[in-house]
């Protein structure tokens, strides 16, 4: 089995790839990683899609929407805690820059800004603790495994904004997963006109059927202000019954349908 | 009349406040603007809020929810046009690296990955064209202005991956707008249950009234996985008798409701 992984080694989502046992390619982009998976260079791809904090990681469910027919056949759910990494012989009070990637810096802003210092971003959290190594007025916000694999000092430890921090990841593969009985489905769709009536009308087909919705998400469609693309996971297969009659009904409502993926849920209560 | 912004100067932002006429302050954050209009250290501040692209801009909205008690008085849509700044005597194979804010960053994804490069965010477009200075390896995206204000050169022009990009700020204030008879109005919610169900029923209290909303976003509690604030735009006034009665319908099915703002509404189609 060979699993390809938005890298790099040090990341939270290496920490996803290696509770799947088999050999792991650390992969420079989320596109890379689909790209991986289409051309059959990797059996499947782990890439992170929603954290409990930020939201969904755009770039993913755009791709999954617009440039890939790939599916989601596992989702991983992993807590977060992030730490200020700096150099062994740095001292707090020298720090004038922290680096790391957008969304982990989004997650400790309130950290960040009390230090009053200024914030890049890198491609990743372990790029950023690369990129700091010898400079003693870096500092970086990254992963207990970073520290460790690059010798930094972790100064301080749980430090974003919100501590109960979790990141769904999942696991991208041409074929989504057989039935188990206890499985969700991922749907993205858009509507007819752009009036959310529409989405009161679909929201309604789940609330008749007592499906349980887990997320609902919408994002801009892209076109202009004002209308979205709506990204709903339910309880259920795309292969029960149920599910089935619920979709064909969904289907002449909507401007545009695409599943992708159903999948053993995994706990995260 | 005082108006704070999001700056520095030579960001989209700074052209939306100029749009405002007084004088003009350029702030650090978007957190040190709502603060300044809250201390009354200015009478308004412009923020940007949704992005046709990339969606909302979270940290505005979270801190309208979350840490301030203000209110939006008038919102501005701007088109946002990216460009490809280097150095004058810079050639584009010189360059191996791209700094710009991180929302810029992501809509010119496509164009980025073609070039092959590193990209580092910086707190603003505009900060990422000062940080270029210099460096014939650096590159930054950017507005006309900046490059105009730093006597740098415009190596593309609209690099963004989908050309209808607009951009809505908003003006924040202590008080929000009095009727003008074509308003809209701002208001998140929260739901007293996990289930979407509950978010089916209040869509359906707009539907049954037939009130336009003009937008619709979740976005995560920070509680946890699957819970959901929603951010809902539609047309009327607070002050409007219809309005009222819907906010008072509202109001026992959720578990919290804050208005952020009735204002005149501006024409984006």
């Amino acid at each position: 089995m060979k699993i390809g992984y938005f890298g790099p080694p040090g990341t939270f989502t290496e920490e996803a790839a290696l509770t799947i046992s088999g050999e792991h390619l650390a992969l420079n982009t989320i596109n890379e990683v689909l790209m991986a998976v289409k051309n059959g260079q990797v059996d499947c791809g782990v890439v992170p899609i929603e954290n409990s904090i930020e939201g969904s990681v755009g770039v993913t469910l755009d791709l999954l929407t617009h440039d890939y027919d790939l599916k989601i056949r596992r989702e991983i759910i992993l807590p977060i805690s992030h730490n200020l990494l700096i150099n062994p012989d740095a001292e707090i009070e020298d720090i004038k820059v922290i680096y790391s990637h957008s969304q982990a810096l989004s997650q400790c802003r309130k950290f960040t800004e009390e230090m009053d210092v200024e914030v890049h971003s890198a491609t990743s959290t372990s790029k950023a603790a690369e990129l700091i190594r010898g400079n003693n007025t870096y500092a970086a916000i990254g992963t207990r495994r970073a520290a460790e694999l690059l010798n930094l000092k972790i100064k301080s430890q749980n430090i974003q904004d919100y501590k109960n921090n979790l990141t769904r990841f999942v696991v991208i593969s041409q074929k989504d997963h057989e039935k188990t009985g206890n499985d969700k489905t991922s749907l993205v769709f858009s509507l007819h006109e752009d009036r959310p009536g529409g989405l009161y009308k679909i929201l309604g087909i789940f609330a008749e059927e007592n499906i349980n919705l887990t997320k609902i998400e919408s994002r801009p469609s892209k076109e202009k202000l004002g209308r979205y693309r709506f990204y709903i996971d339910f309880e259920g297969h795309r292969k029960d019954d149920l599910i089935r009659n619920i979709l064909n009904n969904i289907k002449p409502k909507v401007r545009s349908l695409k599943i992708i993926g159903s999948y053993p849920k995994e706990g995260d209560d």
